[in-house]
């Protein structure tokens, strides 16, 4: 024993008892095992009662607990209520339902805590190796760098970042935007997700830059509307730089023609970013892969892992086509970031000169974990499941008098709504159809509009979804909307 | 067993066989237990072997493997070859080494796979805690809000934007800055770390509109020297927005007199942002806390819990101090993300309206477990033993003729050199020493400069140094120094 006390194999925050801790984790284990294995027996969601949020407002602690104690905590207050996003009946938003193999991951990445800022380390060589596999998959030419971000928010701000500091006429990261010089303004289809505006607002550029291009019958961007909007704002003294394509809208699945866009930037010289969030994935799938024919022209894409592939929250991934591009726009290394050609400060380049962050934690190992255990196939089969999932779902639907299709299902994703009641009660009446589904635990869709009219949404980005989940899902529907119809009325 | 073969409680990518699951989870636990308490038997650093590499690069995997397989490669490829954060004689840039207790509440965040991006479920609830305990810590008002972020530069970026959309005349992100109305400036000592001119960049304002403020003989912003900046400025028809202090400068750990910065924000009306990246903990230790008044005068900080708290990697935070500011920087909610009063839609506010992630992990549950494992007592006692020693590296330094202490030590972090050599011959010397520790796992520190001079930087981060690895330290650069010091000369 040190003359503290301590353990001589441990320090401060080491545990006092190995063997202690090493069974606590024993326990947490095949407490998440029986979860996992459970899922299907537990509601897909359900409040957070007050007692539970009440029982998590403590003061800042002062002293600490036994690990024991606060797992028993976690497994009291937090494990019952979760997103729902493991659930075979979760089908909101645009979640993937992660897997096993990820949490593993996600405790062996803990462990050896390490900063994938730059250095030389293994880790950085798994988080290159991803980023290579990324490349691949997507058919981007060698010399393609890559980031593993939080998701296609941050990869979508990186690639635009990178855009406005390659096609401004001068250092935009040096005297800013502030002069007047520069008035970049980019494009996207008017479906498209709003985290390109938000990574306009952000770089300064103004959501207002980013113009709306009109879409087609199909969700689509209208690439011949495109070229005329480009010139009225040459002709206006502006400087258009960037096109936005989706590979999968968020609200219906549409995929725009990326290799018309790709052709559009290349006749006016326009860096092509691709919003691939979840739908770019779809090229594992043979029968989906030339609907995104063109994303290997792109200068940059964007996509997410956590979603379609299921890799636990977060993890995502932006390509860009010319390294020195991306590396323009962020390279910085003052004297205490100083590489090395040998030890640990070696590893060039280091991954903080390719974007925003300095501090960046290992999510590459669950990414690595997820491709190796379950294979591209295997992976590509969960998402042409869900698609003809959503073809089924939709067609359910279309066979239901009651329900409604709200736009034809291009890819996972259903929108409909239940019908059977006065025209001006259907908003009303659809969200409260879908906050009966959640409170109840039956199924868990989200809502949006599609054309001005609220839809139930259900996106289908879950490898545990079977099509009883969607009998579930359509028998709930029409249940509700029979017993709510007349008090939707009655609470306006 | 469904049509396809699947045994009715498991997904697509769940295992086939849940004892089989069970039996590598507990394999992994039992090979972390015996890697963390075997820590001082291992090199601190060891090069990834080219075979390593070589193993790590085969094509995108088409099929899968047993997780098993996938382990034992994690511990033949990755495992061996960290960073070295963990470790008791990592002392290099500033990294936080990691607890057991974080490790694991990384598997069982990743086992519940939640998104925080927003909704209402219990997960949320633990972030909103971990913010709230952050603002009572730093002594700020009530109705603060916070985000959990990926550390102090998403942190800084994220404040800056709340800033600049708060002291704007008009609405930036609307507009952008490109119409030329809006000129701002800002001001940080010369010592902050880049992290202050990165975000500069990326929201538009250009680095060169960051303004280097001098330091005085101890490294601190000279704040006098400050207000005569401002008014030069303003008298040039720029606009003055922000002032950035720092709590603990990367270099020599200097604290800038928040208190007399505040005072200046105050009469000027400029947002002061807090760069706490690791100095601001230092508020747990009472000897230390009195240096850090001001802090709570701030309209933002940014700090990390990966730091000096331990917390695995990447975990910081921001908090703002008016909560409109911070909303009105980064709210957008498109149809697809309507909120609802009831239902899992519920959970207003949704943290995707205080910064640019929709995606975003449950990296909150990490700082939960280790806040309320080891409290904040003990992890305070942690960093002021850390600068106990640093004054105690700093004391042998300065007891030993061949070594030169180029900085007094004011935190944690004392940069020094071995001087027994030619002059013109010290900068190479000192780095090939750093360079040697590393390849012999003696020791890992970082290196610097100050002014205009290579130091040898050891930043005592660390719960698990003790003084014995400092004395390590000092006798590996004396062995080293005196080795290579005729090399040095050789090799230029």
């Amino acid at each position: 024993m040190t003359t503290d006390g301590r353990a001589p194999t441990g320090g401060r925050l080491d545990p006092e008892d190995w063997e202690a801790f090493r069974a606590t984790c024993h326990r947490a284990v095949d407490g998440l095992v029986d979860w996992w294995a459970d899922v299907r027996g537990r509601p897909v969601w359900r409040p957070v009662p007050d007692g539970v949020k009440a029982a998590l407002a403590v003061p800042p602690p002062k002293q600490g607990m036994a690990l024991d104690e606060v797992h028993a905590l976690f497994e009291r207050l937090v494990l019952p209520y979760p997103t729902g996003n493991t659930h075979p009946r979760f089908m909101g938003w645009v979640h993937g339902s992660g897997t096993p193999a990820g949490a593993l991951a996600e405790l062996l990445a803990g462990a050896l805590d390490a900063n994938l800022g730059g250095r030389e380390h293994a880790p950085i060589h798994v988080e290159r190796q991803v980023i290579e596999w990324s490349r691949r998959i997507f058919g981007f030419p060698e010399g393609t760098s890559g980031l593993l971000v939080s998701g296609t928010s941050m990869a979508t701000l990186i690639a635009l970042a990178a855009a406005r500091q390659a096609h401004a006429d001068g250092d935009v990261r040096r005297e800013g935007l502030g002069t007047g010089r520069y008035r970049l303004v980019g494009y996207a289809s008017a479906e498209a997700h709003s985290s390109a505006a938000k990574a306009f607002e952000l770089l300064g550029l103004g959501r207002e830059a980013l113009r709306p291009v009109p879409v087609d019958a199909g969700y689509r961007m209208d690439v011949e509307a495109l070229r005329p909007m480009i010139a009225a704002d040459r002709a206006s003294g502006l400087q258009p730089f960037c096109v936005v394509g989706t590979a999968g809208t968020v609200n219906l699945g549409a995929i725009d023609d990326l290799d018309a866009i790709a052709g559009v930037c290349r006749e006016e010289a326009l860096w092509m970013h691709v919003d691939g969030a979840f739908g770019a994935v779809a090229v594992l799938v043979p029968d989906l892969a030339p609907r995104l024919a063109g994303i290997e022209r792109a200068n940059s894409l964007a996509f997410d892992f956590h979603k379609w592939l299921h890799v636990p929250y977060d993890a995502g991934c932006v390509l860009i086509r010319d390294e020195r591009a991306h590396r323009a726009a962020f390279a910085a290394r003052p004297d205490y970031l100083a590489g090395a050609e040998r030890g640990l400060a070696g590893g060039e380049p280091w991954f903080c000169e390719y974007g925003p962050e300095l501090s960046r934690g290992f999510r590459a190992l669950k990414v690595w974990f997820t491709l190796l255990t379950h294979g591209l196939d295997r992976l590509g089969a969960a998402v042409a499941e869900n698609c003809a999932q959503a073809r089924y779902l939709g067609g359910r639907v279309a066979a239901t008098p009651e329900l409604e299709l709200l736009a034809p299902v291009s890819l996972n994703i259903a929108c409909f709504r239940f019908n059977n009641a006065p025209a001006a009660d259907l908003d009303d009446l659809n969200a409260r159809i879908v906050v009966e589904l959640h409170e109840r635990g039956i199924a868990a869709p989200s809502t949006t509009r599609v054309d001005g009219r609220l839809a139930i949404r259900a996106c289908l980005c879950n490898h545990r979804t079977e099509r009883a989940d969607l009998d579930a899902l359509v028998d709930g529907v029409l249940a509700l909307g029979r017993t709510l119809r007349h008090g939707a009325a009655a609470r306006e």
